[in-house]
């Protein structure tokens, strides 16, 4: 892709109005643009990262089981009377009536429909477990939407739904999700730690958040250090190994705010261990057994003859934030680079011809290395504009794909000049330049 | 994937309040479910059909230069009063107040928020031609809504929109979305048909709407029988080749109920051509020039310092629609299949053993041939119950996999009985089942 073809709104400077760098990164380099207080349109460049996030999200719902399905933005208001949710919720749920005067609103979290669509179609243990997700816009009407994506009113959320006959399959259940939302971050090269927290209005009493730490978080998060050892490369999709990862995670303190203790945190960690810092919420998960199954009729036929209300959880990851929480983790200030991991970036490389009015020879040679890169499925983005060295240079690395390519002096023959953004210079083959970037493809 | 395992809830006879066959088959074969009047879920078998025609679209829209973003459902009404529409779109727009009190709608369409982010963002004529999809849900508070997902309130469109410096250009874009539109039906093994159409509530006096003929349609149609063997394979994503493309079609007499003149139609076109049927209309292409870009003032700098409001056209795609529209052109009544194309079809192939109680053989060389399919990507269900023979066939006619595969009675060394639902079956090798889907998936 050619930048000039491209439709990425470089803004000259930070935009004032954005109080975090995310925010005013994303709307600097063109990822989004507002259209409403907390609400945003996605721009190529960061419609492309945010696909790429759903799409690794995916895959790790998949490889627990879980099955797809889409669910509508406008829910019918009485399911959430039903489950008596409907007056809890309050202002931050949007309520609409249609032109029939039916009241409806837009879903902020989708606990009642799949609630409603279980009860009508799942009648047997025998078809139990299912595990149910899917992607969707949700709207949380915030008093005050600020942080961009990070905090917005309408987004976009993986929520899944866990369906079992007992407690103790539930939590089987609960601990697939637990490990596929580690190895959901992991791809992300994310280091997210699941710290016990409040339920809210969701309800229940055992739930994780998964928690980034970030200076600009706004999560205050009370932690044993060593939990950011626990390491879960060994964990299969079976019972035990899946509950003693969490047992290992248990181990140790780490909460947040609201579970926070300060004696209980002082006497279970030695001091040199006690973090206490900010971070950012990218996942929650919830086990709330027959709160919805009960108030909303969902049970099954057990073995013998007897009818039990089915044991729900439910299991959240922000995709649209996580764009952003992604820059808040990754942005290199120094080099003043998004720094993508290569799993989500808007492109894979990067490639600066420097071209002037009378020679565009070193355009040539980005279109004949472009040329190899794609039949290796790598995606180029291209600067063929004609302005000076440096500022393509600074352009390229904000846009932040991992890697680069400059054409411009004289390279040994054979060689191209690659880079990380920032970094220094090698000049190698491009054979060798597209083994490095699959072999950095391959990890994540 | 086993059937067993699977969340496809099937139920035993056509859903009564159904009344088109769209409508009952997707309800009886459990891919979607009522959430409240006009307003779905999608439930796996549904969802994977849908998305596959998502990426047929997305495909085709990338490979004439459009580049997707993705806008949000909920937008401001400022920006519809500034062009003009906020009072003409009458009860059809669902209008909602946020909790401050601001009026806001649910999109029912995206003129006004493209042209809204094109004139913050882009100044000058050498940015352009720039053409710009998304693929969002949409809601449209229909008084009647009526057959299941084809006229639904909340619905899956793909919307384009096409910004020139000239109507010469401007053209040419809308020749590209032409080709691209019969390129993306013909994937989805549909002939549809582009029709003279009015321009309604987008404005403007160039307009095609994309036909495919069924008797349970809700659009009548006129045409000269011979447009239906323009064939369009030659055309290159040229000036000139797509303009004649264009010319070959609109030589032959082809509208819409709006556009029908009885006179015109005989006089143009000779008895034995006259058609005169329904159809279901799947694709509409506007060209309006500056209905918007004047009234939200979206201009850009030509050369030599003069300024320009840029010439616009929008182009649909109902991505939810279509799942419906296939199965009105597809489905065979005789054999009860769903008779999906390859290209979107919820598995590639239907795996059926005949299980006993006592004899579990069957699966076991069900597995084992699933194996050798995933290895060449070919996805396999299995009806893995023990439900007798005739009603697993019946089943799987109805899920309507392209191929089956069954496991019973004894067949020659190496051989599987390998069939079209409601063919007779053939002996033949896996190599060679392997190859027949192959050939079949590389032909759209």
């Amino acid at each position: 892709m050619y930048i000039s073809k491209s439709f990425i709104p470089i803004l000259k400077n930070n935009p004032s109005e954005a109080k975090i760098k995310s925010h005013q990164l994303m709307l600097r380099v063109g990822m989004i643009k507002q259209s409403s207080a907390g609400i945003y349109s996605w721009l190529p460049l960061g419609f492309k990262v945010m696909k790429k996030i759903e799409q690794i999200v995916r895959e790790e719902q998949n490889k627990i089981g879980a099955q797809e399905i889409l669910m509508p933005t406008i829910q019918p208001s009485d399911i959430w009377k039903e489950s008596g949710r409907y007056d809890d919720y309050g202002d931050e749920m949007l309520r609409i009536k249609d032109r029939q005067g039916r009241e409806m609103l837009y879903g902020p979290t989708n606990e009642e429909l799949v609630t409603d669509i279980f009860r009508s179609s799942v009648k047997s243990y025998k078809s139990l477990p299912q595990l149910i997700y899917h992607i969707q816009w949700k709207f949380r009407d915030e008093v005050r939407p600020r942080f961009g994506i990070m905090r917005g009113r309408e987004f976009y959320m993986k929520d899944a739904y866990s369906f079992d006959v007992s407690d103790d399959d539930a939590i089987y259940s609960y601990n697939k999700f637990f490990l596929s939302y580690l190895r959901t971050f992991k791809r992300l090269k994310l280091t997210a730690i699941p710290m016990a927290a409040d339920t809210g209005p969701i309800g229940g009493n055992l739930s994780h958040e998964f928690i980034i730490l970030a200076g600009t978080g706004e999560s205050k998060i009370f932690a044993d250090e060593r939990i950011f050892k626990v390491n879960s490369d060994d964990t299969k999709i079976e019972k035990n190994s899946l509950e003693e990862l969490r047992k290992k995670f248990e181990k140790f303190y780490a909460v947040t705010d609201e579970k926070f203790n300060k004696k209980e945190f002082e006497d279970k960690v030695t001091e040199e261990n006690r973090l206490s810092t900010k971070g950012i919420e990218v996942g929650h998960i919830f086990y709330f057994g027959d709160k919805y199954s009960k108030s909303m009729g969902a049970s099954v036929d057990l073995p013998g003859g007897k009818k039990d209300f089915v044991k729900m959880g439910s299991y959240g990851i922000g995709v649209s934030r996580l764009v952003g929480a992604i820059i808040e983790a990754k942005y290199d200030d120094q080099n003043e680079t998004m720094n993508w991991p290569i799993s989500v970036a808007p492109y894979d490389i990067s490639i600066i011809p420097m071209i002037s009015k009378n020679d565009k020879s070193a355009l040539e040679k980005a279109n004949n290395i472009n040329k190899e890169l794609i039949k290796n499925n790598i995606e180029a983005i291209i600067d063929d504009t004609d302005e000076n060295f440096s500022s393509k240079i600074k352009k390229m690395n904000l846009i932040g794909a991992p890697f680069q390519i400059i054409i411009g002096k004289q390279t040994g023959d054979g060689l191209v000049e690659f880079k990380r953004p920032g970094d220094e210079s090698l000049e190698i083959k491009l054979v060798d330049v597209i083994k490095i970037i699959k072999e950095e493809k391959a990890k994540y």
